[in-house]
């Protein structure tokens, strides 16, 4: 039997994900803390984002912005803000990826949820509840994007661990993009992972109502 | 040629998701709506959570937890802390979710990040880092959630439209858990969605540096 195109499966029933692909974005995937010399291309990084850019949020908002950083100039300005243990790894990743909510996102209204442009001046009056849309949506975009990494046959390793403020200053001096996250991308090197973290049993972090 | 397993595609290369996985779980999918009758299982709730909980989170910390609600009585509860338009979605749909934080999510560091067992008791002191790692985490466990929601051929309609504090009231009278997102869980019913919303373009949302 021929492989059935996208379309085709779709049309004919809701298809599953199957195990190469379960593998590849869950079951197998890897946070990364060293990298391999092979680059990661250009169409590599606009491809992350043309894929995760469908996943929803919340009114159609999208308020994740990011900053890929690539050049030594850029990686320099970068090391400075990380936690000591994370230089290393930010430094043998071809590429970091700095992710930031747009304080601002909600500008973008009118245009991305056209039949609720008032949206905007109702967000612009209620900075708690912009806030905790913005912050909300910027984590669940997060999310796509490192799902998305890995969808385009690349390695994630998410890091915490800089300063905020500081990255903050360097990267975005206008002040309205504030930095959360920051995932670096690209090839495993060796010893890249540790062994695989326990995870919560279905009964302890699922309950039936 | 024969179709890899999984296993030996993961070791042969990094493979890349096939369009059929990217169009189940981001190009093609829509947030849902109206749902059908047919029924969600049992299995699939466990599934959708199997696949889900190996994504990544600050420091393994997995904050997570969720309640499946299938029953009458259970979707009685629900229907009452709902936005007026959500009710009709929530009643169709056989499953809604609610997607909530345990804030006592610090307690399990010692055995879900055995390397750092510290970090509990500095959580404990850190009210503040406390919210922030647990509501961040929580978030990007959302998403992961929508995606394996995807991946197990079901349609996901997350909904931000609730009373939280009504909803937690009812549902988590102990205080420790926080709702943040329902998600209602089902089959596509007829007129499912509307037109597809726009994205920003990438030259919008992405800078290099």
């Amino acid at each position: 039997m021929a492989a059935p195109s996208a379309q085709a499966s779709l049309e004919t029933s809701p298809t599953r994900l199957d195990a190469v692909g379960s593998a590849l974005l869950f079951t197998e995937a890897r946070t990364t803390n060293t990298f391999s010399d092979r680059p990661v291309t250009r169409e590599q990084l606009r491809e992350i984002y043309e894929l995760m850019k469908w996943g929803p949020t919340w009114a159609n908002t999208l308020p994740l912005r990011i900053v890929y950083v690539t050049t030594p100039a850029g990686k320099a300005r970068l090391l400075l803000r990380l936690q000591p243990g994370n230089i290393s790894k930010a430094t043998q990743a071809p590429v970091s990826a700095i992710l930031a909510v747009d304080s601002t996102f909600h500008h973008q209204i009118p245009r991305l949820l056209p039949f609720r442009p008032e949206m905007r001046e109702a967000l612009e009056a209620d900075p708690g509840l912009r806030d905790k849309i913005g912050t909300g949506s910027a984590w669940l975009q997060a999310a796509y994007f490192i799902i998305a990494v890995r969808a385009a046959g690349l390695a994630a390793g998410p890091m915490g661990g800089f300063d905020p403020a500081g990255l903050d200053a360097e990267f975005f001096p206008s002040g309205d993009w504030r930095s959360f996250l920051v995932v670096n991308i690209g090839h495993p090197g060796e010893s890249s992972w540790q062994e695989r973290l326990p995870r919560l049993d279905y009964e302890e972090a699922v309950r039936h109502a």
